[in-house]
């Protein structure tokens, strides 16, 4: 039996890379926003650790200028006062065993301090490789209690391994210590307002459930564009790609929430058992259709915004012949009643052309012939879920062109909800972080999750080691490779703009 | 066989009843905008009839200051100066022998110097106890030359007899002269956009179909309301009262467009069996049913937009003991497959708190019972076409509150067809005069639409007779009877307000 208490009770909020981007960017003013909401626990230290040589005041500093720059509201006096009295850095080399000790009587002396009762968040901000490192430490120096007095969580940031087998390694390692119901693998999209979003769209909707299916739906675009390049994460993203970067789990995320049966009931295992479902239910690519539906792309130089910007061969710490892949177009298909011949296109790729993320939902050409009849062509009707920066719902139809006797043409409407001034929707990390401390999973992903999707990512990676691709193909600021507006062209759709 | 050329064939316009009201503010501004798009055919002289003395200047002058005044937009010298040299103002009786023959040599006059081929449309711009006398003289003096060269198109403003009985007589009388294929009743509603609007909205869109019907739909509200009194019309409208001056035409063509099975082809014979279809299927109320499901009403004085305004009673030319009814409410039911089970509730009154007509259509609560269970209500569905004065479409469903973990809201999407400015669509009139000349009868209502409808309401004006109204029974400016909301509580409806 799960344990969901989804009560705010005292713990020790513990952050492995205290001194890192994300937590930096991220994590403290997601803190800060839940402490000005009163979403955290009164008695909730946060205890950063970081190799860097500083005291408590000159952390507390940094991390008040960080929040000021990076939080979606001003810091207030008040509020931080209250935040950053319990904010402490520790200084020790998580890979070495001296600091562990001392560390474990850091976080006695704490616990009593702010009765904390032994329930603890590990939250492992740092780079993959040193997950498991850690996790055996905590283990080994006992500050992991499990069985004892109080839970103890591990959120875990992406990448979970960077292909089935590692992840598994990684797992196995993790559940030995922490078990599943205590581990918390982070996708930060799931903490996105609109992707929470899809599952009453589709389920508290009387107009939405009867046509979401291959009787009604042509095609579903699963698309995330950014603009922005690789920026400073050269040296990781070398390793990852697009691929496993963002379709893994970003872009397989947004698939099932879009494509999964109504689960039995709204709690965390129902919904995740029908999640997985879909990954279950995907249709492994062979070789052949890896070279037909599958496109890769790398971004050359060119233009955003007026701005010239580098290839990704010229960026930092790439490699000047790197085969990694920014841009990735897939068709893939979900073998089941609902779904059967209806492909899923998923895009994602850095440096393109606009930032946003999508779920459109082309339906299909008209069921009633009298209009065809008349017209060569009517616009599909188009449903579109906006993820982000922009989030909402946009529909298009079709009416008569007024003043005409037949002329028809597609209209829209759209809702937005954080289009007036004003409206912040929350950030992922700040639901996702409060998540933890109730100790709610269903915005994480479960380990089958992973495993049903790194065993159908495997598949790809696989086969585009075997040959070499012709990169860079796409220039910064387009659309992407021409492969990918052909793959779709074959089929006879198009990808969406809208 | 029809004959349908959908030409802009030479031909003349002749209006019974030149100097009226619906002359002034409806036909010459719409003649005027058919003449400045080009819609009118060079050689169409128009020849209004009346008794007072004047002649064609001062007729034309008279016109001109409507057209200005009346016409959506503002009035250009080029196109007036074409338009008002063929129009020709014409004295005389029409209710006496002696002008008729003068008449007939002024129209083979005009007729061979605007080389209009014998084609004539006689427009019945006239009180409805003309209509008969009219068409008896036009055929007595071989006016309506019936198989000779040319064709004779007759139009008949509502209404179109006060019942049943009076329907026939009429009817059998017109088509002695003109027969069906040459008989335009007008239903002005019929040219209004979003009428046009309804069947493409429902057919040249694959989202909407699959749900329109009893599965899906809970209710469907058409509703007409007037902030207006009664205004000059208090003679004519002593006698009609709203059930006959509103529900028998213009209430139950929304209807049918609403509930209509998709015809065969979009030709006019196909829509109008559809709509007859509907019309057939409505299920005849009883006494019984009558005083339960069909409210009356006549306002009181109260106020509208901070004015006093009088009551019914106090208007012009009404009965100070009047029982005319100025507003009515109706719970109907459509029995077949598609409706069986799903009320229309209609409502139409004067002076009630805004002006608006629109068709809702209220889904049924969700069909998914996981949210139910969380939430004691879910806001159903609503789909709204407007029809006037905003012209649009307005979906509302359901989200999830932005930063809440559960809370299910309400939103809306909204498309306006005639909100910005300069988006004026084009006046009914103007459309049906237009396929008057086209020789295309979709827009008008076929004789056994008109028999149909008159078999329904004659049995709710009929119960009404026997017993006497409560009257006045609802201040102006309100919402109406309370006796309309209580019907539709009891149903545990109410009536939507978006």
């Amino acid at each position: 039996m799960k344990r969901k208490n989804n009560e705010l009770e005292p713990c020790q909020i513990i952050i492995f890379g205290g001194t890192g981007d994300l937590t930096h960017r991220k994590l403290m003013p997601a803190l800060y926003n839940l402490q000005a909401q009163g979403l955290l626990p009164d008695n909730a230290p946060i205890i950063s650790i970081g190799r860097r040589d500083k005291n408590n005041e000159i952390y507390r500093d940094e991390i008040y200028h960080s929040i000021n720059k990076y939080s979606r509201n001003e810091v207030e006096d008040s509020v931080w006062s209250s935040l950053s009295s319990r904010i402490f850095y520790q200084r020790f080399d998580f890979r070495e065993d001296e600091g562990y000790s001392r560390f474990k009587n850091f976080l006695c002396q704490n616990q009593r301090e702010y009765q904390t009762g032994g329930n603890r968040i590990f939250y492992l901000a740092v780079a993959p490789e040193y997950f498991g490192i850690i996790v055996d430490k905590l283990k080994e120096f006992n500050i992991v209690n499990q069985g004892g007095s109080g839970w103890n969580r591990v959120v875990i940031e992406k990448p979970f391994g960077h292909d089935l087998d590692s992840a598994r390694k990684l797992n196995d390692k993790i559940t030995a210590v922490f078990n599943e119901e205590n581990t918390y693998r982070i996708d930060h999209y799931l903490g996105k307002e609109m992707l929470q979003n899809i599952m009453t769209i589709r389920f508290a909707n009387t107009i939405f459930e009867p046509v979401w299916n291959n009787r009604y739906i042509d095609n579903i675009q699963i698309v995330s564009s950014e603009s922005a390049g690789v920026g400073r994460r050269g040296g990781y993203y070398e390793q990852a790609g697009a691929l496993k970067d963002m379709v893994q789990n970003h872009m397989l995320q947004l698939l099932t929430l879009t494509a999964m049966e109504p689960p039995a009931t709204l709690d965390t295992e129902s919904i995740r058992d029908e999640k997985v479902k879909v990954l279950k239910a995907l249709l492994e690519m062979d070789t052949a259709d890896i070279r037909k539906f599958a496109v890769r792309g790398q971004y050359g130089p060119g233009k955003i915004k007026g701005r010239r910007v580098p290839g990704y061969r010229d960026e930092e710490r790439t490699d000047p012949d790197s085969k990694t892949e920014t841009f990735v177009a897939l068709k893939v298909y979900i073998n089941n009643i609902r779904w059967s011949g209806v492909p899923f296109y998923i895009k994602t790729g850095k440096r393109l052309q606009k930032k946003s993320t999508e779920v459109i939902i082309e339906f299909k050409d008209m069921l009633h012939p009298i209009y065809l009849k008349n017209f060569n062509s009517i616009n599909p009707n188009l449903l579109v879920i906006r993820i982000q920066p922009r989030e909402g719902v946009y529909f298009r139809f079709n009416t008569k062109k007024p003043g005409t006797r037949q002329t028809i043409i597609p209209v829209n409407m759209d809702f937005c909800q954080n289009c007036q001034i004003g409206q912040n929707s929350p950030e992922a990390y700040e639901r996702l972080l409060q998540d933890v401390i109730l100790g709610d999973q269903t915005l994480f992903t479960r380990w089958d999750e992973v495993e049903y999707s790194w065993s159908f990512i495997d598949k790809i990676a696989e086969a585009w080691q075997d040959n070499n691709p012709d990169f860079p193909n796409y220039h910064a600021g387009s659309q992407g490779p021409i492969a990918a507006e052909k793959m779709l062209q074959q089929e006879g759709h198009h990808w969406w703009n809208v």
